[in-house]
């Protein structure tokens, strides 16, 4: 399955789990999700970025990066969970993503900020 | 450009901002992370998690979602410069995400934080 | 009670949660971070640092800033385990505090940030 | 100068360097912060959250914790700012923590995350 397949897949099988579209929040963690509302996905991404860190640094000592790349899937898997409650796509992500690419390059970043 | 082909391009110019390939800290925003070290990096991952809540706090507000979405490609850009700092590809994070799938679903996750 | 009552208390009372001086992780909250350990602990820092930055977003918008309070009450509370998980006294960050303020005063941060 | 004089002063200096009150952005990192808003300000305490999360990782592979005591106050001195801006005070904070003492202890978190 290509890389494609897995974040529309992914982003198709989270919106089934919203309320309106039949999720059950009593056995799905995402309907569950859903059903609390913004702040509780929100607090998520929070979350999820302070674990991914935590394990980035842990991977420092250890030698072992597994632990790096659970949690980072963990933060974009919640990050999909936030786009589709507020109605957007990863496609509109990655194409913004594109966006910067196509106009200047990823340097694009590096004069904005120093703008 | 389909999705695979943004993430894996992307991965691939941030590969080429490494010292070690080449990058040049005076004129690449990437490769000045990179010449600053793990912290740095990590810290832009806080930051962008926090840049990203509060830009969906605003888009309720608002009703415009675009900051959402560029806040939410800035914290995804920043995560692959992590992944890369560490050896990494987002194809493994997608696999990882993929397994979780295979395996028993999304539900997975559900299942996991309830033990 | 003042503030200098309030902070030594605290941290008196989180002391006697840690699991050498008797906290039961069965009954107290605190005693069932520091069973937990670092990650559990630090993981809290990210969440409620998280969530006083979106409850300083809605005091925006509702004029009602009496969830900010309490998130950063929060905050700090877990910031307080954490020092006592390290064997740090909020004292001690106090007098940082305190020798920032004897050397250059506030502008200290300002100067060693344009460093 | 004991704790209460520390809070009480750092959030009067804060005050000073407010807009309205005189505080200059080219001089002042706190007056900056003020020019700069909500977001800014608000950003910072992701930010240091993240820094102090890093500080204690690092505090356990160094046997160091000095770097966790600066960052900690980084993170102090910013919800200070935060608090200034939303004009509310340390004491509110204070007194929050002493408010839940005072009811049932410390373990009124407990019960209120178990419900």
């Amino acid at each position: 399955m290509n890389e494609e397949q897995i974040l529309q897949r992914l982003a198709g099988i989270i919106e089934g789990r919203k309320l309106v579209n039949g999720g059950d929040p009593d056995t799905s963690y995402v309907a569950k999700l859903f059903a609390k509302g913004d702040d509780a996905i929100l607090k998520k991404i929070g979350e999820e970025a302070t674990e991914t860190v935590m394990a980035a640094k842990d991977a420092r000592v250890s030698g072992d990066a597994s632990k790096l790349l659970y949690e980072c899937a963990d933060l974009w898997f919640h990050t999909l969970v936030m786009l589709a409650q507020y109605d957007l796509t990863p496609q509109q992500v990655l194409n913004e993503l594109a966006r910067r690419q196509g106009i200047s390059g990823l340097e694009e970043k590096a004069s904005r900020k120093d703008a």
